[in-house]
This record gives structure tokens, sequence and C-alpha cells, in this order.
């Protein structure tokens, strides 16, 4: 995708706060603003940031925020919408499904990966990637899944999230042609190793169309997916960039 | 299962070799006799103890010996029979199926988890089990193993071979009844760090009738599917001990 | 064991509920119903499933339940009992001596393990396997262990449970013919790393008859030492599938 | 991408060979045939299995070949040319430019990492699909980069291969919109172990569009990288399926 | 350079303490007097290791104390001087910046990364050096960098605290020119696996001029880096020691 | 040292509690009672043990109690003494240092050590060895040790504590000719993984006569010491048997 | 023991050859001269050393000695004599068993085990202490042990060397009263890794009696242990110092 | 210290040849000219880009070069010297040592460490520092150290070289209060993990002036403390860049 000279300006690239710096060039460079990763930022920084991106006319994510911390930032900048589950905050409406781009399908294998799948489906939802969710497909009821294959065959691209043994995305991946991005979750206990072993079972897929992301990492696999299917989505459209 | 009283007797049960000494007792107590481990023991020794066994009625099993080690061992003591993909020696026939004992199942996901199957096959002939062997239906393939699951869906005790992610006991699992014995190989590279990710993903399983064995150990595999099989088949006959 | 088609019906496999499906059909696959893993689930949903489950004539088990959640539970189901050692949920009698199926024997190494030891327990009440307990006869009391032989010679099938060295299981596998399913648990300190010292001791036994389930997995351990004295009973009596 | 269903046939899924059972249904759902992995496989196994292919009109491609298998195989199936960089073997020619699908750049860091980034090469070369490589610019040399953004700016997808601390995927990920399959080699030494450090740096990368696979794993990075820029050039050709 | 013999004394090297022993003799030997490693000291110890420092004329720094010790503390030796962000306390002032020795740049990725360089930041301070800080310039935003070599490309040592991927140390090297001092942080999740992932990325660094500490070791970065500028500053005077 | 036969009796070598099993012939194989490893144990199990042992006549000594469990412990025992720094619960007065048997030192590397040092303190003390503590002698400040050379070159054997990079008993090793046990740390941060890297630097010492306990084992370290200077004792003393 | 100050001469503690330095003041200091550590040191360099501690009198022993580094030493020095199963070189004889001193026995698991509890014995040898062996009794002969305890019980020290999962020093410990140095070996395979399953395991023993040293260090085993019981004679003669 | 503009030139920064890219622009940047990494290149390649850095006047250094290969280049390109234990390739004459600028010693453990003592030893000749060598003065004889103080207690910088424990840094740590560079080795077996052990020791160091490079890294030890000395040679010579 080319990257849209027009949108290049004489402004500076890069906003400095006091406790951080704000990437203004991304959209033009990347395709989509900055994402705030909340672990280890202030509530106030946080808010400074999400104002100044929204300023900007930008939407906002941020990511891996606790209760307590959404409802400090959402006393500073109200605007923002908390997910519990996906410990979320966003600032821009859903986009209505007829524009939605693409179409990208969560998968989750059990009840506990959950929190995981849904951040991917915060950050597909802020990118405005059409997505559907398949939740508790677990390997060990093998009807489940090809129960509900036509719910994802025809995807443009997938996230799967899966603890434990991480078996998940290897069987998904035999089914379909499209990529698929798995996410191990740390759900599990003692040789789990945190998602060590979910995460060395997705790496060492046999199955050709597994790329794998960090442990827990419901974001970037929501991205990943979210930059396949609308690029293709844009691509059909005869549109070279993202235009939200 | 009791132990057979009738067999105790006052023999000595440990027998002195130069460089070993065997459990001469195993049989009366475990139900099966010793077996030999060929890995860091001479030619000699390992024919020496072969023989000592024979000599006392015993079937014989020798496992991890290279081609180099069998045929020395074989001008040694020719009747003992190689098989290479295994890289096992026994002495004692197969029984005739009519004659064998329960009905084990072992199943390997790739080509090259084939050597570890073997092991496991060789094993239970060694014991007297009906045994039968499902190759190749790893997870990729997701049509594979169903396509064969009235070869394994009534066996007393499945032996499953995996490498790379090792999710193929994760998924017989979901399909039957019986114990699984989850064989990890050190197939594949990287990050598969010589069989551990399939070792974890195997303690992960989800399924919950799967129990796990060393790396590579199809001899281990083997044997305790073996142990079910023959223990079940001897009980439906009133008997409580092995006979062979 | 031949999966009992009498049982096969129309109905579809999988129950959906807000937030997790059932797998209906597992009893007839499996032979035994779901178990419902307690970590991230809410009380709600474990009632809720409970509820669905008791519905359907199955018994109920539920593990991983803090004292805290088992309270919530209890007053949605008052039927459920809870067990505060092995922190397990149940619906459905313990069967009289004389019905239970089969003879499993759950050790453990030191005081240490019994909660683990107690889930083993608990899930083998559940099957309505017949289960006794030795307890405390770590290898450092080298006399204690034989002192009790008698107690679990004849068993079945065995489950032995113990942390920090994990030596427990190939001691005892020396001295029985059954199979037997060794726990690990994490307790210990330092280089024990959370129960992987336990873990690695048991995967490398060099007793042929352990096999090995995950770190503090009473369940699994269980659940595998009851569907194999269970089976072997009903075999006995001619039967082929579970009749609880 | 909707499966093509006018492909579906009555025909067997899976052939099955002597060592090796083939899934003749791949193409149809995954949208590529099956690729032939060497390692453990004989030079008879693979010939017969690209034989099969072939004969079903696939392109075939085989990897992880030594030089000593290839000429092997060669003796058998004089038409499979080896490319002793990638030790790889394909069937069908390279596809003139113009026909090529979409475009994939592999960039690469060292001059180690080549055999690497040419198995990603390889298979994308097989897919159809149009790649360019950028070869030896690791981060060491800070204008090595930028001098060549021209060259992949405008990817669909890239593959970025490097060893040692694997900080080029992370670099990379800057610059451009497109998704990056990352893929780190196991060039380097100590406290490299053996790929992990390089692994380790990708999966933590900051650059949300960095998505990761197995150590060495060129072939699944060209792959999905393949899978992307193939897919999106259908879709804009208004083509649901792959066609070659 | 020399140790400066002018300084030997008689008196005894060590100063025991009821809990501690000071070492009275460092600054002869090393340079600097100890360092208080805050870590699992008491308030009284830590305050009574100060005073005597403070009454031989030694400028004081205690690290890794939290706030309630540092209150306890300031309560016990009002004169000591907390720094919230770096977890330090500081007995002595700041040199004016026309007396500071050298030029010191310490360099951050992310916001989260800010305490560890802040402990760098006090540790040079309170050695006498001049110090800047250059945060937030992460390799996710490839301009970021460059925008501010003029701030570093002059320094006589830098510092780079780094999390995650750990590859602005890496990134650094190739501009400058003068020894880097790299310290891996603990920021981050999953396969971060507490700092380990940044860790390993740095010692493999491709960059020849980056050499590392333990994770999270701002205070021995800013050690190290201080004494390069210190000394080279004191040379450039004629001077054989420092002298503060 | 020949065991006791004298002291042989008939009675029971176990003692069966509800929760635990007390070894009451130990003294009589091993010299010395059962210690109580208190993690896990609940305060009314402790007290009963020890009031069990005591009321044979024994020493008693509980280890990893915390203040809470000491307090409730001492409320059901009042006779045992509590040392908050070691975290043990002894009864039994410590012997009149003429009385006291061999010379055991403990040294240790640094105030955070202090704790792990202590437990070998009480350990020995209760054994009836004759022991004195080195304090805080860690390789940093190298004229240290050879100060207090003399407190320590003729002991019987030495018990050496050192966490972050463990090199204390390598050092010590160099100077005296008697056994070391040293015992590894988990004090440090980052890299020294919770005291795996002073474990590992112990077993890699290039002293030879340093033997390893696990990490923070202080009643380990203590134990071999104390069995090495006690049997040397008593056997200068003709006396085969340990008599307290 | 007090180090043996009229040995104390004028002469250079440390003798400088070409590629080694040789502590001459090892026997005063330590109670035994230097071993020569075979790995990385040259045919040549290996004899140098050994020639300079004979022509001082001192008794010689050279460890991890290869057949081929062995035939290249006898041509230059005749005297050393090799031992291929401890791959050992010693110049000096063996002492009468009336001459020498305590008594240790060096207990080995399997047959694999052999060759490091070989190198513990020539060790013993060198130092003139009384040794014996019991081979071949691991645990999962439960029998083996008991029947040889006559040969053990009495030791003044033990060297218990095993493989595998590494549980034969615990199960000793339970027998006897004095100290055991347990050495793991790296016998086995897969999840063993290469011993570290074993010294986990025996860094973790329950037996209060056991350390550990180095995964197949048979050297260091039997050097404490030789100590142990040499130091003990040594005092039993009222002698303060080794005479040899 | 300033990068020397007046050498900033127009000419292209990267001579991209077929297998490799030369960065031009090295020198004034960075200082040093770059150095080739010899594994993973062929002899041609290594003695193309040598030939290119040659031609442009600038010294050459090639590390890693085994003595095959090493035959090859100087066939190739006969002025290149080659060093048989660092296992270098160098083209430029040693420095006479007048001339060669301040004062680096490099310090090894033990003979095994030689080769990585050598590598640091032949990149410090290159860079045109005063170099010398400390050789065998490891931690088990505590009289080495401190005897040859005077040889380094005046250097600029040290470059510290140990495998096994990795004590060495930290000991001569307190004796100095120049910079010091240490360097792990994989010289150890067992536990050490092929210098793992070393590391995490180094990383961990109570020494403030220690920082780490990768295993077996000579190069890099040597390069660091090149730098410091050389640097500050510069600055006391009024210099600000490099003049070589």
């Amino acid at each position: 995708m080319p990257r849209d000279e027009s949108k290049k300006t004489d402004q500076k690239a890069t906003l400095q706060l006091a406790s951080a710096s704000i990437d203004l060039d991304r959209t033009r460079r990347c395709g989509f603003p900055e994402v705030i990763y909340g672990e280890g930022k202030t509530a106030e920084t946080i808010a400074q940031i999400a104002s100044e991106l929204r300023s900007r006319g930008e939407r906002v994510l941020a990511t891996r925020i606790d209760l307590a911390k959404a409802n400090e930032i959402s006393q500073l900048l109200p605007e923002m919408m908390y997910d519990s589950t996906a410990r979320t905050l966003r600032i821009g409406d859903d986009l209505p499904d007829a524009q939605a781009k693409g179409n990208v399908v969560v998968i989750s294998a059990g009840t506990s990966d959950l929190p995981v799948a849904e951040e991917a489906h915060q950050t597909l939802l802020w990118m405005g990637a059409r997505v559907s969710m398949v939740h508790d497909v677990g390997v060990a009821g093998p009807h489940r899944l090809p129960e509900r294959l036509a719910e994802f065959e025809n995807a443009d691209a997938l996230v799967v999230v899966a603890g434990m043994e991480g078996a998940l995305p290897s069987v998904v991946g035999g089914y379909v042609a499209c990529p698929i991005f798995a996410v191990p979750t740390s759900v599990g206990y003692g040789a789990n190793l945190g998602g060590i072993a979910a995460l060395l079972s997705m790496l060492n897929s046999c199955a050709s169309n597994v790329a794998v992301v960090n442990i827990d990492a419901g974001f970037k696999g929501g991205y990943l997916a979210g930059l396949v299917a609308t690029q293709k989505h844009d691509s059909m459209q005869g549109q070279d960039a993202p235009a939200h």
C-alpha cells in the first residue's frame, strides 16, 4: 500500500509531552494512529495523550487499563468508553456493519480466554474492521469447531486465542486458506509456565498459515488481522490508503 | 491385580553380573521381566543379560540399540531379532493374533514420528498385547483422523505419538473413552527445543484422559498401554496374573 | 470399550450458554460428562453449567473453586457439596462401597501434597470408583512405604502425588504391576521451580509403569486411574459402557 | 476468501502411501497443495509424494533437503530443481513477473541469514507471488535500511529475517503499514540460545504489525506473506480463489 | 587511573556495625564510596550506614527504597532527599553544571522505563557527572531517535534503557562512537519473561559498543557510564584520581 | 558411624497422626530426629508433632514458620522458642559452649542473606554443634574476608551463604581444607532468577571442596555441616553414636 | 583442622609456566595439591604440570582425559597410569587398605553411571581414602538397596551417583546418618535435559543429609567425601593435618 | 567525543557487494571501521570485504575464522595474518608500544579461557590500544590475583574473561576503580549450561563497575575496553577523534 504522500506536511512528527512523546506521523506512515499502552502510565498521562490524539481527529484506543484507572481517566475524559472484559478504553463510535471493512473472525478456545479475545475484538472495532466472535470451541470437544465452520471459513483473516496446550490454531489452520494470527494466553497452571506452553505449541504448528504473537497479546493479534482485512478491502475498492 | 504368590520362591531376587545386576523377581512383582535399556551398555553386557533372562524362560526386549551394536549382539546371540526402525531387539515369537490380549492402537502424527511409534509397537508385541497402527494423521489435515475413527474408538488404551506442536493427543482425547498415553517426540526444529514444546503441550492437554511420558519414550508409552489392555483382558478371563 | 450406540440421539451435541458451551455428547463419547474447570469462571456460570448437567441426569464435578466462590455457588445451587481441602464441588452421592467399581489407591508423599491428593480422591468418588488413601509415605522414611504395601499392591491403578524431588512414583513403581499416574505438586521452594523439579523427575522415572500429568493436576491423575479401574471392572461384569 | 465449491469432488480426501498419507483436498480447502517437509523422510518417499502431487497438476515444493538427498531425488525425478542456499526442491516454472501476484519483499539482516531468507523466497515463487529481496540491512548500520525504503514501503506484506538480537522487524515495523512476518534465525552464539534470543525479541516487538514464526522457518514466513499478497491480489481481480 | 596512595592511612578498612559492615577503604580503592542497596535492609540500618558515611565526608546514595521506608529514614536522617521515581535517597547537593564532569546521556525507550532511567540519573548526579535525559525514543517511531541525535552524539558514554524487545541500544550503537551501557527493564508481559527477552536481545547486539548490566539495574548502568565520563574528564584535567 | 543397635526396640517405627506420620526410628537410623517443615502444615499439626517428639525426649526443631503461625503454636506449646530472623521454632536449651561439639562457622555475604544464615545457625544449635557467625564479607570488598580468616580457617565444616552472583563459596574454598556447604539465596533481582544465578555459580565452583544445597536451604546447609562436625567430634571421643 | 604452619616456607606460592600457573601452596592451605582439569589443556601442558607437582613430591591426579590424550601424555610421562572408565590419570600407588583412611562408599544407580562413579573412585584412591563400590542399585528394584545396606551403613561419607530421575540419594539418605554427596549424571534422554532433571531432583531431596555437586562431577563428589572421611580419620589419630 | 565532520564526504555510505554490504561510513560515525564476523561467510566474501576496506586505508580485523578458512583466505589475500588461538585475521602492523594508546589489561581465569582472552587481545592491538595479559588467576587460588595487582590496578579499562562460576570479575571489581568488561566463556560442563552460569553470575555481580558482554564474546569485551582507553587517551592529547 503506497503511503499517502498528500498527507505529508511540514509539521513536526513528534509531540513532546512532559512524560511521553506522541508519534504524530504514524497514521501517514502506518495507516493507524498510536495506540496507548496503559501499563505503567498514569491516568493523567493517558488522558493527555488521548486528548491530543482526539484533537487531531484520530480515533483513540488504550489497552491494559484496570477498572480503577479507567474510572480515573473517564473523570478526566468522559467520552472514553471502557470495556471491562477487554480492559480497553476507546473514543470513537463503532462503524455500522455496512461501512466496516473486510471480515475478521476471532475464535477462542475456552471461557477463560475471553478477556484476550475481547481485546482483539475492541482493537478490530477501533480499526473499522467487520468482526465476529466464535467462543469456546477448544479441541476437547471435536465436533464444536466443525459445527461453526460456516461462521469463519470465508474470513479474510482469523485471530485464534487459546491457552493450555494451544492446539486450536493448528486445528483451525487445516480448515481455512486465510492467514491465522494465533494468540497464546496465560490461562492454565503448572507446566503451562504462564503461557509458554501454548506459545511454543503455536510456534511449532504444523499448519503453514499460523503466525504467532506474544502471550495475552490480544491487541496485536487483532491489529494484524485488521491490517490484512482492511487493506484487502481498500484494494478492492481501489483505495490505497485507509480512510476513517 | 493381585501378585501371584504361587510364583514366590526362595531364590535370591538379584543376579549380580560383572557389570550389571538383574532383577529376577520382577515378573512376580511387576508382571513383566526387566527390559534392557541399551544406551551405555556394551554388546557383551546386553547379550549376557539377555541370555540369563532367556535361560529363565523370560521373553526378552532390548531398546535403544543402534545397527552396529545390533550386529555385534546377534553374533553373540543369533536368536535376537532386530527392528531397525524401532531400534529394538527381541527374543520370543509374536503371539498369533487370536492369543494376543486386549486391544491397543498406536497413533502417530507424521512420518518422522515413526521410529518412536515402532518402539511402542515392538514393546506391545513383546508384552503379548494385540496392537494395530494408525500412521500420519496429524492435525493439519482435519479429516484424516475422523476417517480412521473406527480403527481406534474401541481400543482399551491408546498410544499417541507426536512431535512439533504435540496437539494430536488432545484431539484424539475428545473422541474416545479409554486412557491415552501421549509420547512427545523430538521431531521439529527451533522453538521445538528438542521435544519440550510437544511435551508441554501434552502436559497441558485440555483432554482429561491424556497422560504423558518422556520425550521419545516409545517403550514407556507402549508399556503403560500394554499394562492397561492385558490386565483388563486377564481380569475378563478371570485371570489375576499375566501368563506368557 | 465400544461406545454405547443406544445412547446416540438426534439432539444437538453442544448447548450454547451465554458465556460457555456445554458438550452434551461427552458421556456417550467419553464415558463421563464434562467437568467444570472453575478457574476464570464466575459463580453464575458454574452454577448454570452445573444445573444444565444435573437436569440431564449427570453427576457434577467442579474443580479449582476457592472458598468464596464455593459459598456464592452454594447459594445459587444448594445441593453442591464443597470439599475445602480438594477445593472441589460435587453433586451426586458417594456410591456405597459395594457398588463402587474397581480399586484405586491414592498415595501421597507429604502433608503438603494433601490438597492435590484430595482432588484426585473427589474425582474418583465422582466417577464411582472404589478409592482409598495412603498419606505421608515419602521416601525420606524408607520403612513407611513397605509397611503399607498391603494397602496398595492389589490396586487396578495408582495415583501417586509428590512434590519436592518427586521420587515417590519411581519407588512405588518397583513394587507393583499396575499403571501409576504420577502427579507432581508445586510443594517445595527454590530449585523446585514451582513443581518443575518433581515433574522432570517423574518424566525420567526409571520405573516403566509411570505416566505423568501436569503439576498439581490431581483431577487428571484421578480421572485416568478411574478410567483404568472402572473400565476393567465393567469388562469383568460383561459391561461395555459405564452405568451411573 | 470463499472456498471454491466447484472444485469439490467425490474423490477421497487422503491418498495413503506406504510411508505417508497425502492430503489431496488441501488445495480446495487451503488454496495451496501440501508442501513436503523433507526432514526425516527418505528420498524415495519424497519423490513418490512429489510424483503423486505432480500427476494431479499441482506445483511441488519440498523444504529442508540437504545436497545429498537432493541428488538422490533428482535421479528419481529429474524435473525437480534444487536451490542449494534455500535447501528446497521445486517443480513448476517461475511465473513471469507480469503474471505474478501481489508484492512481497523479503528483508534480511546479515549475510548469515541468507539461507532462511532464500527459503522464504523459493516459497513465494512457488506460490506465484511477486517477490524481491533486500539483503544485509541489519540495524548496526542505521542508514542502510532507510536507503532502501523505496524498495519495500509499498509491499503488501514483508518477511523480515534476522538472527542475533532480532531487532530488524521492530525497526522495519515503524516504517510501513503492511503486516510483517518476522523469522528469527539461529545465527549467533552464546546467549543467542540457538535463536531463542531473536525469537523473544520479535515476540516482544513494540511494533504492532509484527507477527512471528518459528526459528529458521523461512517457509512459513514466506507462506504467510504469500497468502496475504496473493489473496489481496485475487480479491482486486474479483477472484475468490487462487488460480495457478 | 593510579590509586591515590596519599589517601592511604592506617585506619581499619572495615567498620563493623551490628547488622552490616562498611567498606571504609572503597573510595581510595574504587574512586567512590559504598552505595547502600536498600532491599532487605531496615530503615535503621540504612540510616546508620548513611550517617557513618556522611560523618566521614562521603556523599551518600541509597537505592531500591520504597516510599514507606524512605519516610522512616528521613525521620531518622532528615537531610536525605528522596526521588520517588528513581526510588533513591541521596545526601549531597547536585554539582553546578559547570563543575560537573564529563558528559553522559541517559536514553530510554518508553514511559514505563522511566524509573530505571531515573535511577541511572540519580547515580550520575551523585557521582558528580554532567548528565542529560532523552526519553521515549523507542524504535517503533523510527524518526524519534535521529531527531534527537545532536543531544547524545558527543557523549562520553551513554546509558540506554529499554524493556520489551530491547532493540534500542543496538540502534543507538550504530550512531555513536562511545561505549553504551545497556539496561534491560522488566517492562513488558508474556514472553518478555520479566526482562529476560530484553536482556538476551542486548547481549546479542550486533553493535560492537554495547555492554549490558542486569535487568532494571539503573544504578549499575549509570555508575559505569559515570566512571568512563569522570575518569576521562579527570585525565584531561591532568588529574589521576576523582576529587569530590 | 555404626548405627546404635542397643537403641533398637520393638516399637513401631511410624506414629500415624491424623494429618501426618512421624518417623520414630529416625534418631536411631540417622542420628537426629525428624525436623518439622512448617510450610503447608497448620499450627495444630506442628504443635502435635512437636509434643509427640518432645514426649519421647527428642529435641525439636521446626523451620519455615512465619510470625503469625509461631504465635498460634506458642499458645498451644509455650516452651517453643521462636527466632524471627531464622523463622524457626525450637524446644531444648542451647548447650553450653564447652559441651557443644566440633566447630562450624556460618559465613554470609550480605545483610540480606542473614535470615538464611540464621536458619543454619539455629539448626546447628539444635544439633548441639559449636557454631560461630561471620557476616557481610561478600567479595566486593576483597579485604573483608582475609581480615577474618582466623575465625574460620580451623573449622571442621563451613556453611557459606550468598545471593546475587554467589561467588563467596568459591573464594572461601581457596583458603580452607574443610568441606564447604554452599547455600544460594534468592536475594537479588532480574537475571538472578530467584536464586538460580547463585545456585549455578556454586555448582560450577572451581573450588573442589564446595557442595551445594537448595536455594534458601539454610537448614540443610547447617544440618550437613553439623553432621560432619559432630561425627568427627564423636569419633575423636571414641563415640560411635550421637549423644544428646 | 588447623593449617600446618610448619610447612609454611618463603617460596613463592605460584609457579608460572608458559600456559598455566601452578598453585604450590595448595597442600598447605587445602590439604591436597592441585588437581589437573584436563579439558582444554594440551598433552604437553598436562605432562609439564604433572612433572612439576611430582618433582615436589606431590601425588598427581588429572581428570577428563580422553584416550588419545592419555596416550600422548604417557609417552611424555610413562609413570602416569590411565583408567579408561574414569578417564583419569594418576601418579602414585594405591595405599594398602590398612593404611587407607576412613571409609567411603560410592553407590551408583545404573550401568551407565559407572564412568562418573569411577572418577569418584579414582579421586578417593588418590586422596588415600579407603573406598568401596556398590553398583547398579537404582530405585526401580526396591529390594536391591536394602540387600546391600551392610556395605554402606557404617561409612563416614557416601558418594551417590545417579542419572535419569536422580532419586537414589533421597532413598539412601533415609537409611544412614552420614553426609551424602550426590552426583547427578547426564545419563538419560528427552526431559532429562542433559542431567538437569537429576540435578534438580537431588537439590530438592527431602532427605536432610544430601548435598549436591555439578552434573557428572565425579571428582568433586569423591573429593568432598574424601575430605570428610580423611579428616575424621586424622582427628581420631590426633593428627591435625593430612600426611601423605 | 564529537564526530569528525571534516571526514564527512559525499560518497555513498554503503558499498553493495554480491553477498554483503559494507558500511563505509562507520569510521566517521563510530571511530573504527567494520569488523568482519567470519561465521557463515565464505573465504571469498571475507577476502573481498577485507580488500575493499584495505583499499580505503582501513585496518582490517576478521573474527571467528577456523584454520581451514584462514588458509583459504591467506591464499587470496596473503597480507592477512592469522592468530590460531584467537582465531582472528588481521591486516595492519601492531603499533610500537610508545604509539599505542591508553592502557588495557586482559585478565583470564584459566587455561581454557585463553582463546577468548586472545580474541580480546587481537581486537585491542587492531584498535591501536596498549594491552597486556594476566593469565590463569582464577579465584580458587586466592593469592594469585593480589600477587599481580600492580599489573592491572592502573589500567584505563579491564577485560576479565572467565568460565565455570564466572566469579573473577566480581573479585577484580573490588580492587580497581576503572570499568570492567566481563566476558563469560562456555568453558565448563553440566550445570554450566554452555556459559549461562558464568553469564548470570557476572550480570548479578555485587561489584558496581562490572558490565557484561555475550558468552565467548572476546571481540566485544576488547572493543569496549579499547573504546574507553583510546578515547580517554585522545581526550588527554586534546584530540577529539581516533587517528590511525
